[in-house]
């Protein structure tokens, strides 16, 4: 890879993932019994994802400070949020998939019953990481507690999903209004909501909060759209899950509604709309600009 | 009923209940794409449980502060995170229960995928709640959502349940460890919690909270022996499950374990301890005391 993004990708993601194998999920009398689900837990948080929350916070966090490695704990904690999704997401009852990340998806390897429970875990030691690894005063934490549970829970990411799940081969006349409300709340809230953690623990200013909020939204929608387009064309070895799985669900995609050209068109335009966002940031925002620019990218 | 927990429950379980019912999950946009969302959230929210642990939420507050509503916010989270792991343990991954509070489960009626994100959903906004509607100082608020993440994470609730099925049709030779540390954590973990919630928002000593967790501990235990018991020799119409659904499934219980009289002892045992931690908190403790008293009788 020969990316712009590349330097801060060999900064911060051996970092995180350091810190995200450090995390310890039980205590001493539970290891004995509960091992399996440790390891449930640390066998999806460590399956090599793009870290693309983490490293948002981070570079947010860094905008208006330079000790990043304090923003880590948070940083981790909207990858548990991440990694518990796609667990969730990956189960029989829902998308069904047997690989993610080129591996075996969570529930091929530990059972569905310990999956959905890994899922759980991850997603309530989230918060309890929040509370207990952040070093920052109490009006912070709770800022950091309101903005990932807000982003993450029904008026987010899990009411996303829901209109996922309602949708799926039904026609209701408004594909075009529901495709973006769909996205905005499964990828984007989470997306923002892991930049606004950045800002916030560095007490940011609400004029920059609202526009790297805006930056957000559009860059999951950005994200999104690329990804539509990777499933119509890209190959199972270089995505690593099932090609082509959207199509045979029926999936409503922006590829399926606006076509492979209007879909790239979208994209563009999104493009266009995040760098646009940047600009007023000057070279402190070079990392979200090198994150815009690869999300768009990636497709090639 | 006439018991003397009856006045207690007819204070608090209306306004508990009102207090559920009011809460929104949605916003305008998403009702009308993810309404089904929030309404099998509220499904099981609503199916009128015994609302124990917002109950024991509430009394031990009102222990230190007479304006006992101010602790419903508190108290609604936990029972959200409680309804959460139901409808999570009812799943065909999981116990496979078609009954509970003797109306169908959550996924008979919404669908598995459905059923799985009401579930994230109600964790999740247990964490908004504590953070945007209950009004505390800071420090407070981030104690109330330490305590709840750590109950009911993988060190707590969801250590327990992975626990329970690890151990399904194993044999290892320490059962009678494994069954405490087991209860402990699925169901003693979130009861202590409650409490101590209720003392945290109060801002109660840390000889209450220690006294007050172990009190929780015993209860939570008293309330599992019990439940073995209720479902050796309960009948369907009062349980409101699947009767003998534990044998099938060969279960370790305490009545497996220590059978129907052994059982039988170790409440009485947990009864009397769970009563004489009460002695030096004086009559404030009645409703506390009535509870305990509440969860040996019901096998009666």
């Amino acid at each position: 890879m020969n990316h712009p993004l590349k330097p801060f990708l060999d900064e911060y993601v051996p970092a995180i993932n350091g810190h995200l194998e450090s995390l310890v999920f039980l205590d001493g009398e539970l290891e004995g019994f509960a091992g399996p689900l440790a390891e449930a837990m640390h066998y999806s948080l460590e399956a090599g994802g793009k870290r693309l929350r983490p490293i948002l916070t981070l570079m947010a966090y860094r905008m208006l400070a330079p000790d990043w490695r304090r923003a880590l704990p948070v940083a981790a904690a909207y990858e548990l949020v991440h990694t518990y999704s796609l667990i969730h997401d990956d189960l029989p009852a829902m998308d069904d998939d047997d690989l993610r990340r080129g591996r075996p998806t969570n529930h091929r390897i530990y059972g569905e019953a310990l999956a959905i429970l890994a899922g759980d875990g991850l997603l309530t030691e989230a918060f309890r990481l929040l509370t207990e690894n952040v070093a920052a005063a109490p009006e912070v934490v709770v800022k950091l507690v309101a903005g990932l549970s807000r982003a993450a829970g029904s008026r987010g990411m899990v009411g996303g999903q829901a209109i996922d799940i309602l949708i799926q081969g039904k026609k209701t006349g408004r594909e075009k209004t529901l495709l973006e409300v769909l996205h905005r709340r499964k990828t984007g809230a989470l997306i923002s909501a892991s930049l606004l953690a950045g800002i916030d623990l560095a007490d940011g200013s609400p004029e920059l909060r609202s526009r790297l909020a805006e930056f957000g939204e559009v860059i999951g929608l950005a994200f999104q759209v690329a990804d539509d387009i990777l499933d119509e064309i890209g190959d199972e070895a270089s995505l690593g899950k099932d090609i082509g799985s959207d199509r045979e669900l029926d999936k409503l995609t922006f590829v399926s509604l606006f076509g492979l050209d209007g879909a790239r068109d979208r994209l563009a335009g999104l493009h266009a709309q995040a760098r646009t966002l940047l600009v007023p940031l000057g070279p402190a925002a070079a990392g979200l600009r090198a994150v815009a620019d690869y999300i768009v990218e990636r497709d090639r």
